[in-house]
């Protein structure tokens, strides 16, 4: 009974999860684009059964060590999506011995020490810059594009598999046509680059794209996109609420936390579930309204609508201070349950090494 | 060799974490107050032997699971230093079976509560507000401290040992001559509410006090404090530094990261290093230039001085994003080893099971 937890615990209601799983996968399968979901958000094997039971059998992760983690538990087609790091080539010979591994590139340097250290076959994908600029060849550096795919197309240990990006600019979206003007723009970039690629000969070049909020809003993929890699969509948060990319009852995660004090002449409570519970990820709910996260009342069967005026304004390592009206104060008494709405559920789940459904199933997670 | 390390890896400088130990256990023993440090900060078993090694015995925490880590590590003095949270009565029975537990209330509840549930002898402090408005009575709230304690000496089971306080508003101060004014504000305080609940008979009623700038700024305690707890001093970090409560040569803490990728056009690198590994403790390096860590060379004996104008500017799950001007990028090279100085070390420390010394030494952590 989640009534009867004693301290912060990270709930997640599974069927809401598995609805916003089948929500993607249908949209992917719809479009004739595969869907590589993106593992971080959840880094969980129970869950990633969830994807399973819906007949997806590719992931995406963050780290090589979140991917040996997973082909552990029987993944046998991962791709790391961040730029490779030249320091783990023994775990990466030994990962691609496992399993089928997509890497990506995105300077000379990295291709030319890949390809003289490679043992085995892995996939390979150049990284584009479409206008994030956080990692990626700028989309119109067509000369460093070119020379890239033809080195690929030189080793025999590195197969070709295309361009993929990440375009985490729908983050600093606050629309759903700001977030479309933005997989455009994407889109266009990509087929230029998919153009500039196969005139060279080194054909067919793939098109991967995979940010939650583009993903959420798109009822469909243009043809030419050959897959899509979003993670957040599994659980969503604040952050995807308020850029507009899913609604309040999508959110499928939430941190159970105990009240251990109450302030009611300064309108504050504090709950035990701080900073090593819900990460110091922000948002700004307004102009200059920051928030932790929002409050709901806990229920039998999960959580309640997040309430008015009532949200976590400080963190410290394990308190909470949640500023709220005299009125609700007063509802509320020392060890009492409330749930937190993380502002990014990927930070929120990294911190713990087990989360629960709200059946009470334990959830084991990769940790660092 | 630090230098073969292949991915991100928190070091911790042996010799400077010592020497910050001994230089406060030293200061406590001069003033002659107890030092009972707050193990949250590195929550690590080993770590804990270097201050046994310094002959201290009595340590703080932040929750009872970290409580129950320690328990199991073979410390028997340990105080939990966040208002009692009423849910874990069964643990906290268990726990004050094996060690001498100390708990906080601040509130009628929380005594009345504990006082029917406690199966065994507890040590009880109350929690006294001087300031910071976190948790706690409020020091001038006379009524309800005198209350409190009326209610524990009625109890068999709660020993009543004093007063405590943690003076956060010190992180708020950026000058010693600030930290030191809310050290002797907090001093006031604090000897006011004991002279209030001696009266009652109460005696005697200690004084425990413990927030790393006030402890660190300060040379000697005044002989009416019978205790501090500072947890932060034994790595530091950019928030100590900036506020002068240390000198960056006291840092005792470095994430070592890997140069994944490099964009001179923007005078940008990008490190493996996001954060999963730093958290998103975030600082004003000024006005409005926010920081989430600063970036040293790595040595084979550590790290060298911060690199002026090089810092971490933006943070994703796995990505750092570090700027700095073009001169130094094109010194650099992908799959270089860089340290960034953590802006919260506590945070930083709680994110990875292990930890490891410049020696190569591997020190295991709690983990939640």
């Amino acid at each position: 009974m989640i009534s009867e937890l004693t301290k912060p615990t990270v709930l997640v209601d599974k069927p809401k999860a598995c609805k916003n799983i089948s929500d993607m996968a249908k949209k992917a399968r719809n479009s004739g684009c595969e869907f590589r979901p993106h593992f971080k958000t959840h880094q969980s094997a129970e869950i990633g059964k969830w994807f399973r039971e819906q007949d997806i059998n590719k992931i995406a992760v963050s780290s090589l060590d979140m991917a040996s983690y997973f082909a552990g538990h029987g993944w046998n087609d991962i791709s790391v999506c961040v730029p490779v790091n030249l320091r783990q080539m023994e775990q990466i010979n030994h990962l691609s011995s496992q399993t089928r591994l997509h890497l990506l590139v995105e300077s000379i340097e990295a291709v030319k020490q890949l390809g003289d250290s490679a043992s085995g076959q892995i996939q390979i994908w150049i990284e584009i810059d479409t206008g994030y600029h956080r990692s990626g060849v700028a989309w119109d550096n067509t000369d460093l594009i070119k020379t890239i795919s033809g080195m690929i197309s030189q080793n025999p240990r590195l197969e070709f598999q295309g361009v993929l990006t990440h375009s985490g600019h729908t983050y600093r979206a606050r629309s759903q046509d700001q977030i479309k003007g933005i997989y455009l723009d994407t889109l266009e970039k990509m087929k230029d680059v998919k153009r500039q690629i196969e005139a060279t000969g080194q054909k067919p070049c793939k098109i991967s794209i995979g940010d939650t909020p583009g993903c959420s809003v798109m009822t469909t993929f243009d043809s030419e996109i050959d897959e899509i890699r979003p993670g957040n969509f599994i659980f969503f948060d604040l952050t995807q609420l308020i850029i507009g990319s899913c609604e309040e009852a999508d959110i499928a995660i939430g941190v159970a936390c105990p009240v251990i004090a109450k302030y009611p002449e300064r309108n504050e409570i504090v709950i035990y579930g701080g900073a090593v519970h819900l990460s110091k990820e922000v948002i700004l709910l307004n102009e200059n309204e920051k928030s932790y996260g929002m409050v709901c009342q806990l229920l039998d069967q999960g959580w309640g609508k997040s309430i008015a005026d009532v949200t976590v304004t400080e963190l410290s390592q394990e308190h909470g201070k949640i500023s709220a009206p005299r009125a609700w104060i007063d509802s509320i008494e020392i060890g009492d349950l409330l749930v937190v709405l993380p502002v990014h559920s990927c930070l929120t789940a990294n911190l713990f090494q087990t989360m629960a459904t709200l059946e009470g199933e334990q959830l084991s997670c990769f940790r660092l």
